[in-house]
């Protein structure tokens, strides 16, 4: 049984919470808002009273929502200088620059920083089977993984700089901004010649493209469901960005990403901040200039 | 027992015809160069000693290279005048347009025609396993469903204009170029960060993109491995040109197909035109001033 | 004075066939529709019965407007068999893969043939101050530069195979077509700042971009002013397409081209093939989210 | 005469603040590295011995290199709570963000922001015959205006938000890199085809696009010299980025700036980054296949 303190309790962080939880382990939790926190307490974890007290335990996982706030509450807010803690295992999916000034502020107190961004959503989450995809100095990794290993189908080993995990994520993110966009325009390539956007989905998922990413986005395109969003166009534009920032660090030029980033600004643009980001959909409809379909039900 | 005219003995065709003789169907086949035609004789088929010959069956079959081989052997070639078919199946990619037109030339001479090009390769195609994708006349259809059969897994049915049938075939692979596109500037992205692009692949292919796509032309990536070709670079070209063809016909732009066609023109200004089209990963590296790789055995 | 027939009384040919009958020469003019045919008559200028009559005189200018129009008329009429004509002069905007054909077909009829596009409209062609570019072989292009000269503020000389001017022109109205675009997105991103287009376009106009391009259109588009049209969109689009294919057949990609060419194909799904091609702007303010603008009076 | 301070000795703040001495003001300089600040004294100005001396005087000019330079030296630095200037116009071309952020800082301190980036490089400057794009509250801009005027051919009023002129030097900035990408492209197509790049510039200089831009880029590209830089290509890919930004806190996408990007990064990846951003021309001919050109001499 491990001690282990867990920050962030949002759609992801509170089913790993719950699954450490199963898993027989003490779980120290902290949230920004409270009810979280409570949520988790009637479910046996200890609520703490300050972020420090999640940073007492031995492994600290946190799971934040992006580069700002990792640097509001860890990196700037002075909890690290206190920390008892040996391993911050980071699971958010931040930028490649976040994780290596993380790594490097770590370092300097002695607390050893693995990023382990993961793919899967809530519900993958709570039956520990996520796939999670790690990066960290080789001891500090060691430390991880056995309360990593409760929470995953597989940890894969990316390297030992974090920031490479975090890379691998956003390039992930990258490839499902790509199968979107190219869904879409193949969506409205076989509507413009009077076929059904369901049967070309149904076609495509039956045979070269199986999986979760063309049948799943397939179909919010062919119903129009847009609402309520499982990725909105902002996060979809801000993982977007990531990958473009991550290249252009090398001097690397993204043209999808480009392409992408154009048709979810578009999507911004048209109002649609809300909506799921298979909405691409309708960039690429009203590129062909037929009326944006409201959502069926 | 159906009789059946076989026309275009080549990769695919070979494979196809000798299906339908396993079935026990009695095959016509014909074939612009002779060799395949004895090779199919010898395992049973009716060798044709002119094209007419496979155009008196009430069911032809033909696979030829592309819009302008059907043009020169079929449609401007005189056959169809004296054929005695009830309907021809045209199994070739082709643009919407030939679709079109050979509807109507048929449609001339009382021939029904359907379009009805496949998903898969030639191991699939020997396996009966194909996807075909189907469109034409409710009743020419109907005339050569049972043969199709023998031939499918799934024969799909997109609808009365033969051209939809090629419209969806053609929108599949420029989703399959989208792909190849993607995952190659993924994989730049990744090994600009030092990560290994086999394990990327790995994990994309075990995760969020299961299936033949991105494993295996992500592990041609990985391995640079582009030769022997399973589809060149002029195919795809070919391709791409096919279905930004089929969009402008009814004014619609498809900016992941221009993107992808100006990657794939790169692949050609280097020299690569005998190489598979995974080779657009040596584009995405050339572009980030990394020296090509050369070919791993 | 020289014997001149002349071919095509269009927007362009009209005022070049006049220009000539000032400068003293016998011009023998042709055109498909009668009425351009007396309207020049009644301006001095021999009217042809039919096109073998301007093809009988030993310079031969033709002004089509496009490769179909030349096949049509030109190359597959029968015309060249029985021409006595020395040289053809091709001043249209064409292909530079009809350019290679015409020149070959003229060739087997002993006729020299001279691309010679022009840049300049209507009013320069009256004045006699077009930019006339040409090509051909040196003894062709000799006998027709002094008839050439009556038209010209200049006639520039792009080597011997008349594809060369052709794409000289091509890739002209291609710089044409993306600075249009570019001012297009760049009035677009100040007017979402607050800023008039009207004084944006005038501060350019006179600074970094002098000259008829970029005040021209960027009046247009400040003034919302699309018709009549100087040059539609579905003409731009055309010229957008001898860029893209004069650079693929040597394997270039041209991705501003591409993008161009999508942004025309907007435009024409919104409806707008009446317009002028600065039209773009409204496609560049579509995207921005903005409602289209209705003309200004 | 009017007392004015003056900050940053660059390329182009040195002929600035000559000018204004020429002109009998009393300037007062300041700058980072003392050797400048001696060569303007010696030219009659007052050296500063701190920055809080220029900004003593009722208007002070300031034309640093960058964002970070404007927060480092005068927003963050403390400078501007004991200021005792009127007006401070910044001169420098930063992004409409800093232009917000500095003006309210500005008015916190009671100190009137001008943004007046220029358009001219360092010859047109020693003569006054720039253009200021200025923008800011009515009052400090009148008060800032005679000075202007002393360095311009014209300033040009762009309204009441800082912002607004930074956001119009950002645009045409970009119109500059897409007329850059644009002549190299086309430029790479006439050669593709055989035709001298040196006689296509001369072409378009003398007929459609007069002016610095066309002709004097066009020119480096014929000539393949790309050193010594007037504008290097991480300055360009600075002001790209900055009119990709400028568009994105409007949702707007720029598309021709996405591509204009992914060129420059490419020409970074090659290892260009001390050459001229007509370097592109280079990126251009590489996509084509063709081997880089090495400088002419």
């Amino acid at each position: 049984m491990a001690q282990i303190g867990f920050v962030g309790l949002g759609t992801m962080g509170k089913p790993m919470a719950r699954r450490l939880l199963q898993a027989g382990h003490e779980v120290t939790v902290w949230n920004r808002s409270r009810a979280a926190v409570e949520e988790l307490a009637a479910a046996g974890a200890k609520p703490a009273a300050a972020l420090a007290e999640a940073f007492a335990r031995p492994v600290v996982l946190s799971i934040l929502a992006d580069d700002a706030s990792v640097h509001e509450q860890v990196l700037d807010s002075g909890v690290l200088a206190a920390a008892e803690c040996q391993v911050h295992v980071n699971m958010a999916t931040v930028s490649s620059d976040l994780a290596a000034t993380a790594a490097r502020v770590h370092a300097e107190h002695g607390i050893g920083y693995v990023a382990a961004p993961v793919l899967g959503r809530a519900g993958v989450a709570a039956a520990g089977k996520l796939n999670i995809l790690a990066a960290g100095p080789p001891d500090a990794l060691a430390t991880a993984r056995p309360v990593l290993a409760e929470l995953a189908a597989r940890v894969w080993d990316f390297g030992d700089r974090p920031a490479q995990a975090n890379v691998v994520k956003i390039a992930v993110n990258f490839l499902l901004g790509a199968a979107i966009e190219a869904t879409a325009e193949a969506t409205s390539l076989v509507e413009s010649h009077g076929i059904e956007a369901r049967s070309f989905i149904e076609l495509i998922s039956n045979s070269l493209f199986p999986g979760p990413v063309y049948s799943g986005y397939g179909a919010l395109m062919a119903e129009h469901r847009y609402a309520p969003a499982g990725f909105t166009v902002p996060l979809g534009l801000k993982d977007t960005r990531l990958a473009l920032s991550a290249a252009h660090e090398h001097q690397l030029a993204l043209p999808t990403a480009s392409l992408v980033q154009d048709a979810l600004l578009q999507a911004l643009a048209a109002g649609w901040s809300e909506r799921d980001w298979a909405t691409l959909a309708e960039v690429a409809r009203a590129r062909a200039g037929r009326p944006a379909a409201t959502q069926s039900d």
